[in-house]
């Protein structure tokens, strides 16, 4: 046997999830659906609910923004439109995004403890993205799509009580469905492979229960996941799997634009004026992919270390998508304010950390500090509150249950 | 744009099959029906039918072996099905398997001119595995599942009539979502491979319609199929597309065994009897594929010169799939007839050419050589006796129509 999927699979059937990892992953739950229901009017949210209507089938799962449809199609609908806003969790061990594969894989299946097998999908996407390492991301491909197709299976597999001999299976069909390119990102096929993940786990799970023979051993064996996705990291990723969980460390975005922004940004909250000069230093990772000088819409202000910078100081809500606008692009005081704001880079940071100096005032965040988990909650839910308005209470309500079955989730989601 | 994408679409816009390819095609429509009928019975077929027919939905499509259900399963269920005893066509020059990705997704969207679309599916998927070259299938990337999906994608985007801009689009969902491993070989998800190729053209071509925005550059351009997937190839495979059309050159397995056997088994065509000796020369890239020396099952026997040899000589019908019997393995008179047989390889022979000298009596086979269509028509339509029994008037009348329609084949796939 496949000594990565014998670990993927022991871990999956006996693990016992500690009460911090859950109470993160119970956050996760409820960050997931406030961006899950706030991207339900993205194009590509309803382009995919309408293409899972028109299929029709056993009603037996409900898609964000309404509607019950087969497991396979909720999930595909779920995973794309929650990762819609690009507004979801991330962890920075492998750059994936693990809530959107695994969480609607989870619910899709009817799981009666979504966060305990949402957590199981997670840790496992989190250390299989670590054993592929930066390879696949590399060369171009998405780690939310591949890792995230395989914890998407395993926390699916938990949920179904399926065997180790059928997760086996599972994991064989997942490893070879798995699929998605970073050639994707800027168009509605990003989000897509979100959903493409979380589809899998369903797929793969199915299939196996039904007696499907894969070769088990598709992930480290000949010809399988590592050799063919140019895997470059660790099988000790694997090795602590069950006993210290990763998903405590998550990141949640709590401003609505690029993940790489958001230390500046936490260092500069609570400072508002207009500063004569706003030096920001930052890793140089970040450099072709949020530096935008001059940006001249909103998509591209989402981009943009010296239009946040600006926001920010102006004292505008940079977790409220509404806030990222082509005329906030081009408002002239903005416009004015960003201009004093330079971007240097300083590698001795890491890509999680930000040094700002706001006239001589010397600010910094590192995002990969530990939150206290009242603060991460009081930060997430006012982030909640900027997305759902009115449905905020019951959403908060439906996930801070001690157990959050699929079906308490349904009627929430189907709004 | 993507100069590899751009021919694509011109091609599937633009072109105008040739007779002689169509007459091809034709042929690979019927050979394609009778391996898909032959394979109902198969385990992995009888699951994804099972799958289908659980999840429901709109009633489209007809599964081989019977269901009506939405396209995009009947597509995968049908691309399963019929690659399920590896009894389909091959093309040597990406080592694929057109007709299972392609036919089953032409099919599932309703083609009013199911040879003509998928012969477009066909020849774009041997393009692009040709372009892709033989790097991804070193590193364990199944041709049948990553070029038959973008093949798949064309065949189904020119039987709806896609716009070029829309193909653009369906081109990019398919970069992202085209997904195989070599690693499934040996087991029942080798065939799934080719139902999620087909599955895939039906998914991508149904969001492009919807008015899904990929990336049409995720075939060549930045972090797109060819950096992703060890693209050695040749770009110049695409320069002669609609001019040149390469599935006339297509290969029609006529025995129900490893295609490394056939050429073997064709120059022994016609030769019966108990030889003293018998010495089969071939080229050393079969010799880990199919020289089980002794056999001991029927499918064992699938990938044995000598034992093939020995059913050969004594008569025995290696076109069909019932020969290939644990009995036939271990019957004593074929055992003490495989024992005169030797295997050695000489690599001026190409991959598809055989010598075999059967008591000094030199016979010689190249699967490449030209063959009549009338003498390929003769032994397929012995292949699909042996295979159909007394469906097989039915499956040629319907296939050799001057137009076949997805409605016209149907009922046939449905028996």
């Amino acid at each position: 046997m496949d000594p990565i999927a014998q670990k993927l699979i022991d871990f999956t059937l006996t693990a016992r999830p500690g009460a911090e990892a859950r109470a993160v992953m119970q956050l996760s739950l409820y960050d997931w659906l406030a961006c899950g229901l706030a991207g339900r009017p993205e194009p590509l949210a309803r382009i995919t609910r309408e293409q899972a209507l028109a299929e029709g089938g056993a009603e037996l799962a409900m898609m964000l923004g309404g509607g019950r449809v087969p497991a396979r199609a909720a999930a595909l609908v779920n995973g794309a439109t929650s990762h819609a806003l690009d507004y979801d969790d991330t962890h920075f061990a492998h750059i994936g995004h693990p809530s959107v594969a695994v969480i609607p894989a989870v619910l899709a299946v009817g799981s009666d403890d979504v966060v305990g097998d949402a957590l199981i999908g997670a840790e496992a996407s989190v250390a299989v993205g670590m054993w592929l390492g930066r390879g696949p991301y590399k060369v171009g491909f998405h780690p939310t799509a591949i890792a995230g197709a395989i914890g998407a299976t395993l926390g699916a597999a938990r949920a179904r009580g399926l065997t180790a001999e059928q997760t086996g299976h599972a994991l064989g069909i997942a490893a070879t469905k798995a699929a998605g390119l970073i050639s994707t990102f800027g168009t509605m096929a990003k989000p897509l492979n979100a959903g493409l993940a979380a589809e899998c786990g369903v797929v793969a799970t199915d299939l196996a229960a039904r007696g499907f023979i894969a070769n088990p051993g598709s992930l480290a064996g000949p010809n399988g996941l590592w050799a063919t996705h140019h895997g470059d990291g660790d099988a000790g990723a694997l090795n602590t799997l069950g006993a210290d969980w990763r998903m405590v460390d998550v990141s949640h975005k709590l401003h609505a634009c690029c993940h790489g922004l958001h230390a500046m940004l936490e260092a500069l909250s609570g400072t508002e004026g207009t500063p004569e000069a706003v030096q920001v230093t930052t890793h140089s990772r970040w450099m072709p992919v949020c530096n935008i000088a001059e940006p001249a819409t909103g998509l591209q202000a989402k981009f943009s270390y010296r239009h946040t910078a600006a926001m920010a100081l102006s004292g505008m809500d940079t977790g409220d998508i509404g806030s990222f606008t082509d005329a906030c692009a081009n408002d002239p005081r903005l416009m004015a304010l960003r201009r004093r704001v330079a971007v240097i880079t300083d590698d001795t940071l890491s890509e999680m950390q930000a040094r700002v100096v706001v006239d001589g005032k010397a600010l910094f965040h590192d995002l990969a500090a530990p939150m206290p988990l009242s603060l991460r909650t009081e930060k997430l839910r006012r982030k909640g509150r900027a997305l759902l308005g009115d449905l905020e209470p019951e959403a908060w309500n439906v996930t801070a249950r001690p157990q959050v079955t699929a079906d308490a989730l349904q009627p929430l989601m189907g709004v």
